[in-house]
């Protein structure tokens, strides 16, 4: 029975493929007829790709740098004479980083197609519409799963070995952190600066085809939101996988019961993912927010059962069991109370968009706060799963050594728990791009008025998920990378027993050196976040000087004269450009100063600083992401007529809020998850050059 | 020879209290003539005492629940039969909550004749202007000192026991606490709502009589900034030194060399900021700032060579003078640093004012980016001050237990090193809000043009000068934070043998009952400060519909009819209600949640809990502090005529830049250091209850 489990994973991962190619060719056969709509589609999904094709070419030259020097030095020098091993390694990082890469341009492939299909099903009604929308996303949902399931199974299947893993999971992560950085600095650059020249500025609205940053801002949805999401999610589940299966590993060998269950559980959540996929169209209701958490319901409920029906059948532990369960239901719960804060129908959206009546300084002081507040339900939430996870799980070891182990594999089995249902997830999230990207079709090319009205109600339920979702991988991500904590000390004593060091038996926060690792530590995302900001907006200031460059000297650009039309080119080019530029900054120094702490303070500082970065980061990614969708609903309430509508001076003070938002929760926060999780790979792989060469 | 230190400081306390007496009597003194300005001082003086009135109305009931609570339960159940040592932890707590009452008292009743003289004293030049501003704030600063050192002595002197004076630190932060975060809500409240109402809406420029809001204002900035600041810095002080002296004990005895060393090098402190404070006065250069500076650094040199002295002559350690004078440095390196980025010469603020050019929204992204980016040097400095200290203090110890602690010995000496200046600071602190009323009466006594450049000349330095003493004061709270957390493991482990418990030998993150502590405790800065900025926002709501009934309903007040005049009180009255009910809920979910935190989790929980409050405390009170500076700075920049200077949109988006601000850097951002310290000696003293009865 050993290698059951992964073939199965194998064979579910291939019909999860076979299913996301199945909904391709449905999507891609949805009729589409306006010829200027296809000729905007085709402007979006070229400067995608553009966009895809340079990225991958600058991230290209920078894996190849890791790559060589893991060949070198990982696991361990090559001058020690195992160069298979480092061949082994060599190739894991840069499968990971080729099918993180390969998830991103699926998406963008399928994004780009979908969003003229939806565009044009509005036409028709919302239920074919919502459908084109929502299989789009699918596509995306069931490739990344697919390929995240059948990576791990391969390399898991070919290294027997948890180090090939890690640095397969390393690859992931690595690419992920800049895909989503990049992609982020991207979106919110072309976002920021077509809203701030066009709707604030000159009034004209939101998507109009006079604006030249408007086909940018469109190509940002897909390379952020899309690819980048894409990459983040797949690198959260396959750390979660990886973590999960390096203490399996250690707690009953590579073909031990514990692996099993691993595989068979995440096989199981594709699955479940795989029905609540294909079950989810709207009802009779025709309400697109329900359709879709129905959907993540349904899933919830069938990994439930199967699970359980797992572990009865191949006499699991319950144990364990239980664990992956409380993952799961404390994700929905997270995301439920994410949804409080940034639900236009509870107080805290409704008192920023008052408060905003007092003027922008207004929205920002509450928005901060109830982004602040918001923080503690999902604080709290992670830190008793990861708890109650560790303390169910633990009486299953009988030495102290064996419980700790059991308990963190306890805890990254919530975290596989939580991640399991990610393929629905995806699938929502990859909605809210499409259907947005739909809405700025249909303005574009003059779709009328109920086309306009339908994209619009996708759109808001687009938003409304995305609170959920994003609260959920936040507290996927929180539990991925305390499991990870454990699999570095895991990875950390296979080296100390066989150089002869003395084995680490935990961190103690009163060691001076694990204090210094954690202070550095939570500096860190709040670095990262800084750098990533502030790109975005040395980029903004750049599209901005374009944006009024070619409507001064573009005649009739501004008045809409027949035949005029901006150069959007220019504008993708410098969102292109200014993207890669910034992001290396932020994703070096992260990487730079984790090697740096090693060096200072070894493996007890390094321990320190994964802590300190776990805390601040999942302090600062929750506070960035809600107070980000609090502002946009803030703004959208405004919108909807309250405290004086569109073009009153609260709507104004609103926009502030939403703009200072948007690389809150679209470059930021977002990117904090994957900043955390490469550094405690990273900390990982490099465990052993720590172990022996640190100055205290 | 044991009790000459304890008497030493002691008689330099009463000397300090002795030059605060003659300083107070010279600042009396200075002439004073013109009728406006004298009964304009008067309202201030009126309604700072009512409040503090009002408040240590409130804080007298809430502190007399809390000693009552202190009586029955510590250090152990009354019923226990130790009635003797339960009435010391009582009187000890009261004894703390009422000298820090006192030095608030001190603060504004010196403060509020020193406006009027530095007032009056602008029309005669800036040399003998500024003495006055800087011996008003000198007051407080040697009486916040002289009583923290008395009351600590006497305290020690008396019980002989390290417990009792964890119960008058407590008591010291208690009502610190209250005062810092009820003075922080009302001077925000009042500056807020008299800008928003004054410049923004009516372009009636600021400290202009007809504002009804104007007095408020003034009043704020005495009760905030030195009554709260003052009872703030009480308390860090008082704090370092009992955490200094719950070790030295621990390490010596009651009697031992290093209890010796703790008061005098306190004692030395006070000494050489009374000799600093004693040279403070304008050069030939006429600049304050440099004027202010310069004694801080013959400061810091005094204290050096004397405690260079103290150790060669009475045979301290050198290792333990090491650390101090490490943390004194590093504290002076941490100043300069958050100089860099709230300093109008360097490239965060200009880049931020440049910023507003393209609107509020990039004013606030990019001073959070910059606050953001500003905690790193900080942190880094303390990450490495308190891995100096202890590494250099370790080897003093034998045993590993004993070079645990005299690390952790090391570190607390490091913080006393670093606050043995805070009679300097205080000063220089309490100099700001004087100086800046001071300028508020110039303007509203019609002082003349040249009365007002020197004014605002004096105010800007006060500005300038409080950026390096707010990162000083952060950086020893976190020194004295982390000797705190020594401290809670040391009075855990003397409850521990008391009752037979396993001894504590440190707090494992690797143990999941720590983490969960950890990441809750992470949390609570965060939610402590959207408390009470969502408390200012709410009262400042309520002051600006005052404001506007009074624009409505009094007949040629905003026309500025002669003998027209605002009602002034009223707003008063607003912010003083408003502040004390708005302070309750945050000050009390940080001491509930500790408690519950502790019965979950026991010692080991509330061990990660502080660890948690620490790490996230210092993040968010450096970030607030320091883009709190850096946007009123940067509005300061726009307004001397930089970007288009006053009334252009940069103006505009700069001002809503240093309304977010306020809150963040005068309410939330300093109140955080006292959450912290409150918590951590609640730990400490709720300890014996937390090994016994708990959860987990």
């Amino acid at each position: 029975m050993d290698k059951f489990f992964i073939f199965s994973t194998i064979g579910i991962a291939v019909i999860a493929f076979v299913f996301a190619f199945w909904l391709y060719i449905w999507v891609s056969k949805q009729p589409s007829s306006n010829k200027k709509v296809a000729s905007i589609g085709e402007l979006i999904r070229n400067g995608a790709n553009v966009f895809l094709r340079k990225e991958y070419l600058v991230l290209a030259k920078f894996s190849g740098v890791i790559a060589i020097l893991i060949f070198i030095f990982l696991p361990e020098p090559i001058w020690k004479g195992k160069i298979l091993e480092n061949l082994t390694m060599f190739i894991a990082y840069l499968f990971g980083t080729g099918l993180s890469a390969l998830a991103g341009k699926i998406g963008i492939q399928v994004a780009t197609i979908a969003n003229v299909k939806t565009a044009e099903a509005a036409q028709k009604g919302i239920k074919p519409s919502f459908l084109s929308g929502f299989r789009g996303g699918a596509v995306m949902g069931m490739a990344v799963v697919g390929a995240s399931l059948l990576g791990v199974a391969l390399v898991f299947l070919i290294t027997k070995n948890g180090t090939a893993l890690l640095g397969f999971s390393f690859g992931a992560s690595s690419l992920a952190l800049f895909a989503k950085a990049g992609g982020g600095i991207f979106t919110k650059t072309a976002d920021i600066s077509a809203d701030l020249v066009g709707k604030v500025e000159f009034g004209i609205p939101e998507d109009d085809p006079r604006n030249p940053a408007v086909i940018a801002d469109n190509v940002g949805d897909n390379v952020g939101d899309v690819a980048g999401m894409g990459a983040d999610l797949f690198d959260s589940n396959v750390a979660s996988l990886a973590a999960a299966l390096v203490m399996a590993v250690a707690l009953g060998g590579v073909e031990g019961k514990n692996v099993m269950m691993v595989f068979c559980f995440a096989a199981i959540g594709l699955l479940a993912s795989l029905i609540g996929v294909g079950f989810a169209r709207m009802g009779k209701t025709g309400n697109p927010t329900h359709a879709l958490n129905m959907s993540t319901y349904i899933t919830t409920g069938i990994f439930t059962v199967l699970t359980a029906l797992a572990t009865l059948l191949f006499k699991f532990e319950w144990r364990i069991w239980i664990a992956s369960v409380v993952g799961l239901f404390v994700g929905v719960i997270i995301g439920i109370t994410t949804d409080y804060f940034t639900n236009d129908e509870r107080k805290p959206v409704r008192n920023v968009a008052k408060a905003s009546k007092s003027g922008p300084a207004f929205t920002i002081i509450n928005g901060i706060s109830y982004g602040f507040l918001s923080v503690l339900p999902a604080i709290v939430g992670i830190a008793i799963s990861a708890l109650v996870a560790y303390k169910i799980a633990a009486p299953l070891g009988v030495t102290p050594e064996d419980q700790t182990q059991f308990g963190m594999f306890g805890i990254s089995m919530a975290a596989v728990g939580m991640l399991s249902i990610v393929g629905m997830i995806i699938s929502n999230d990859a909605y809210g791009p499409i259907v947005d990207n739909a809405r700025g079709l249909v303005e574009m090319g003059n779709l009328g008025e109920t086309a306009l009205e339908i994209t619009d109600s996708l759109d808001s339920a687009g938003n409304t998920v995305k609170a959920v979702t994003k609260g959920f991988s936040i507290g996927a991500a929180g539990l991925t990378v305390i499991a990870l904590l454990g699999a570095f000390m895991s990875e950390v004593n296979v080296k100390a027993a066989e150089i002869g060091h003395a084995l680490i038996t935990g961190f103690d926060v009163m060691d001076p050196v694990v204090f210094f690792g954690l202070l550095v530590g939570s500096a860190v995302p709040a670095v990262f976040s800084a750098l990533l900001m502030l790109g975005v907006n040395r980029n903004a200031e750049r599209m901005v000087g374009e944006i009024h460059r070619q409507f001064q000297e573009i005649p009739g650009l501004l008045e809409g004269k027949d035949g005029v039309s901006p150069e959007y080119d220019k504008c993708i080019a410098i969102a292109t450009t200014g993207a890669l530029r910034e992001l290396i900054p932020a994703g070096l120094f992260a990487i730079v100063i984790t090697i740096l702490v090693g060096f200072v303070g070894g493996v007890a500082a390094v321990g320190g600083f994964l802590v300190g970065n776990i805390v601040s980061g999942l302090l600062l990614a929750l506070f960035m992401s809600n107070s980000g969708g609090l502002w946009d609903n803030g703004k959208k309430y405004v919108e909807a007529g309250n405290f004086g509508g569109k073009g009153s001076p609260a709507h104004k003070a609103a926009v502030v809020g939403d703009t200072v938002g948007d690389p809150f929760k679209d470059t930021a926060g977002p990117s904090i998850n994957t900043q955390i999780t490469v550094v405690s790979l990273l900390a990982s792989l490099l465990s052993t050059i720590f172990l022996t060469l640190s100055i205290f």
